[in-house]
């Protein structure tokens, strides 16, 4: 019985329209044009290459792209317990018409074959959103980012503020960011314009959100472009073939950091925190695949960040389980932090359901968004928001039908909250 | 068949006669008087405030008790999944004859009447507690308390200590510390008499535990009175208009609570620890509603004082789910070392399940004190500890009759020891 | 229905011939030969103590084994709740023919006098192994042990490395290395030496794996025999009533675990690493009940390590659940890391089945092993896999056969890979 009420609840909260309010979506190419590139997904690169395959196998200068496919296919019997080669199956039977639950060395040309076929379709695009009851995603865009040739009503523009927060010292970064504003960065004044410019060119195309992601041992302190640290920070970093100090440094990504908060308030944007990753910890890795973090993180670090602007809005997505109870907490006591979904290591099904139980029995039904896909293809919505919908319908089964006698209305009203009528109230302000 | 297993169980651990070993109840007004006072619980007005709710709405100086009431109905449907609201509805429910599952502008007025009708009646609060099954509760009284005027037999002074360990340079500490004891600090030396007077002062007013909650980063170390540091710290704080460094604050906090642990060991009290809070971190937070916490604490930071009180019994509760563990092992390995409830942030169903599992199949039976309601108001006991109660039944129902095939007198019997059993043992000595 | 699927995938698990990969048994006397060497387990010891038996009363000198399992029986009543409590039921019922279901006062001396005679038969090792489907056992042996009178390939030697990693400062550790490898160290290029001389001598003995446990504030840097660090560290060891100071005694334990992973390397042995634990906190316990730790740490600590040596194999355990998310997702993204088992405080249901199933849904299946025993006596093997394959049924039933839809026959599948296959797989090269 619990499992026909779990199918019941899954059927309904699978009719949502969705708004998709992380991803990292190409607007110009946002669906695959070949298998290389839904199996090309990090997820699998990754993975294939942590069970055995070399990572000059997969990413061979000049390789083809049914080559590449083989290759991985090849290697890719380890990974069929992981719920990663669930979503490529879940993806390939619904999308691609893929008949088997395994893809092997025997069938995986004629998939590669008929795939590519389906993705030519001038429609393609349009059909796995309609199919994956898409409506609209966020994107990840470079600061830079014209913003021009989509329609950002549905392909949302969102400014991603790594680079100028913790790579501002190369002269790569400081080049984009004065062809992208028509500012030249002389100090810490000019640094507060030009990254006002980019909210400003950001909202008038539209864009709903300034996100970041943070290292476990980021603490943002508030240094302003008044501050002689930033002014120091900004000069040390301005200078040729820069080696700033781990304390300029810290100071310069503290009051890039600190200005981002701060014409968040003034656009009234979001500002979406993705806290805890440690980039290149494993040298060796596949691209994309050596990120790793210290879970040893703790939402105090922002505690001056969270006081400061009570008027922004703080999406916030935590990398490991073990910080979700602080999020939970902190998102039951700050009216401005809001929980966001469940990122990367902890996108699996057995830390969701215990972080997405404890999330929805402690913090206003208004304050959660439940999920977000962080594709890079379109074609992974739909197995990633199935996953988190079986899990929520559980979820809304056992703990609140079951457990607290509700209704399953009353359950399926909750369940849209979290899966969609939050991304309006929060992003949109509707 | 789990679900009617569960439930023959809780109706059995139902049945059991509680004393509630933790509240901040007031021994002389232990039941509400209106709706003010349950729906003025910081665990609502924490969340409506999260919601949206203004401060200022809340906490406006001579609002009246319906108008606070009124206010707070009309912020509270964004809280309607939270398990805290759900105490709420079953407070109603059970205490007070509401007929609806939730609180909306046209049902509240006519429960705030009947309700304040209810609550005037002589017998009120006794009523409250028989069909909340309670026999006696803990209280948290301030170290200066007359403890008179009320049966302490049913009202149990328990020694508050967090004044004097981190609050004592303050001058109304010290005032009142002298008040209360007739001594006037001047040392170290007369700063130890004073604490005994206190305990003195206690223990013959039926006082059966010592208490304090403490932050992350607090680890004491043995200070005695005999120390130069506890001497030195002493008198700092006695200084007028003292800023104590860092240093004499910590050497003090330890001087203090190391003396606390000896009392505790000569009046043989039990010393409840409540592990991990940090005090005041949103500071535009309603009244009770600021406070949260890092959750990288160890109890490795007590070790010194495990080892150094064999004979004093430490019921510790941990405020974050991924502390529970080390707590499940310390108490497995110290004799002295007690489990204790689910405390606050911990204190909702998902965290209490897995948190009480482990400690179930780990800790021996007699060192588990399974819950008690850290209620200001009498009519809190009875949904609370529903929740756990029910929680319990799942756990004895799942993995001690289905996994390990126990009978249900058994699991009872389980279930009995946790919920009084322990509690009469510990701090009773019965 | 669930159930009888469970109980189906758990009888098909259970029929699997094991291969355990971690034990402490002592090849010379692998089994018991009384109860006292059952109910001695520290397990028991320490959780009787923990419940109030004084370590005097277990410890004391020239107390006989039948005396002493009375005085244990006495005090189990509070342990009955416990997993451990369950594991000595069924060992004794399922090898040693016992009735009931709990052990008293009444019914104790009756099952030690049937246990006596039954262990002193001439086939009770092997029927034991034989009962319990075990094949062969990995051993842990001293740095210095002789590694004769047994047969290897049923008791496969492991190198066991503390000692030389962090007691070498130790006059006793230095003899027994002279002793065992014939070469007096005089600095570190000696010392290197003489560990490559036991490298020789434990490959030429059948070993399959270096071991070691390390405390939570362990960052193993790369210190080799050409450091000047090294040197010093050396030096400073070998003067006579060393005291060396905290920065050499690093350098040294650095030096030689670095060097422990080069002849890993060298000898292509994998290297078991057991991270967290703190030995000798409660320092009033009984024998082997005194450890305990700080659950704060990271294996981030341990990412120089991983990248030096992509060629060595580290199967890891973590000693808390809270670490276990890092280790699944360091498993999933460096090919050299491997999950192994679930360790001491982390080996009870509730965490082995939120940990095994977070493993299992997102590290490739080749690189799990799912479990060992950890036993001191052969008698352990059988309870203690048992309730790992419960757990690990339920895991299989629910998050694949119903959750994902998979056959039974790929679910034992599976199940076969992390029990028996991976062990072949990694030590064997199978």
């Amino acid at each position: 019985m619990s499992q026909e009420l779990r199918n019941r609840l899954f059927a309904e909260l699978d009719r949502i329209v969705l708004i998709d309010p992380h991803t990292h979506i190409n607007a110009h190419q946002p669906a695959s044009v070949n298998l290389a590139d839904i199996l090309g997904y990090h997820y699998y690169t990754e993975l294939a290459h942590s069970a055995g395959l070399a990572r000059e196998q997969i990413e061979e200068p000049g390789l083809g792209a049914k080559e590449k496919v083989g290759r991985l296919v090849a290697a890719m019997a380890p990974l069929e317990n992981t719920i990663q080669y669930s979503w490529f199956i879940e993806t390939a039977q619904e999308l691609l018409g893929f008949k088997d639950d395994r893809l092997t060395p025997k069938n995986w040309e004629a998939l590669f074959d008929s795939a590519a076929k389906q993705m030519s379709q001038p429609d393609y695009a349009a059909r796995v959103m309609k199919q994956s009851k898409l409506e609209s995603v966020f994107l990840t865009n470079d600061f830079d980012d014209a913003l021009t040739g989509f329609d950002t009503r549905t392909f949302i523009p969102c400014l991603r503020t790594d680079d100028l927060v913790f790579h501002f010292a190369k002269p790569t970064v400081q080049e984009r960011l004065q062809r992208a504003t028509g500012i030249a960065v002389k100090n810490a004044a000019t640094m507060r314009q030009a990254i006002g410019k980019l909210f400003d060119h950001f909202t008038k195309h539209g864009c709903r959100a300034c996100a970041i992601s943070l290292p476990p041992d980021f603490v943002p302190l508030k240094v302003t472009a008044t501050d002689e640290a930033a002014e120091h920070a900004v000069q040390a970093a301005l200078q040729p073939a820069a080696t700033t100090s781990v304390m300029h440094s810290r100071h310069l990504s503290m009051f890039v950091f600190w200005t981002l908060a701060e014409f968040c308030a003034e656009y009234r944007l979001p500002f979406d925190l993705m806290i805890g990753v440690n980039r290149a910890v494993y040298r060796g890795g596949v691209y994309q695949g050596q990120d790793l973090y210290d879970s040893r993180v703790s939402l105090i670090q922002y505690r001056e960040l969270f006081n400061a602007f009570p008027q922004v809005v703080f999406p916030i997505s935590v990398l490991a389980s073990v910080t979700n109870q602080e999020l939970t907490s902190y998102a039951w006591i700050f009216p401005n932090v809001v929980t966001n979904g469940h990122w990367w290591y902890s996108n699996t099904p057995t830390y969701i359901e215990h972080d997405a139980s404890a999330r929805l029995e402690a913090v206003p039904r208004t304050k959660q968004i439940g999920y977000y896909s962080d594709m890079y293809k379109l074609e992974f919505a739909l197995p990633k928001f199935r996953m988190y919908k079986r899990i929520l319908a559980k979820i809304l089964a056992e703990k609140f039908c079951q457990d607290r006698g509700w209704s399953e209305e009353r359950a399926i009203a909750l369940g849209h909250d979290v899966l969609r009528g939050n991304v309006e109230k929060i992003f949109f302000g509707k």
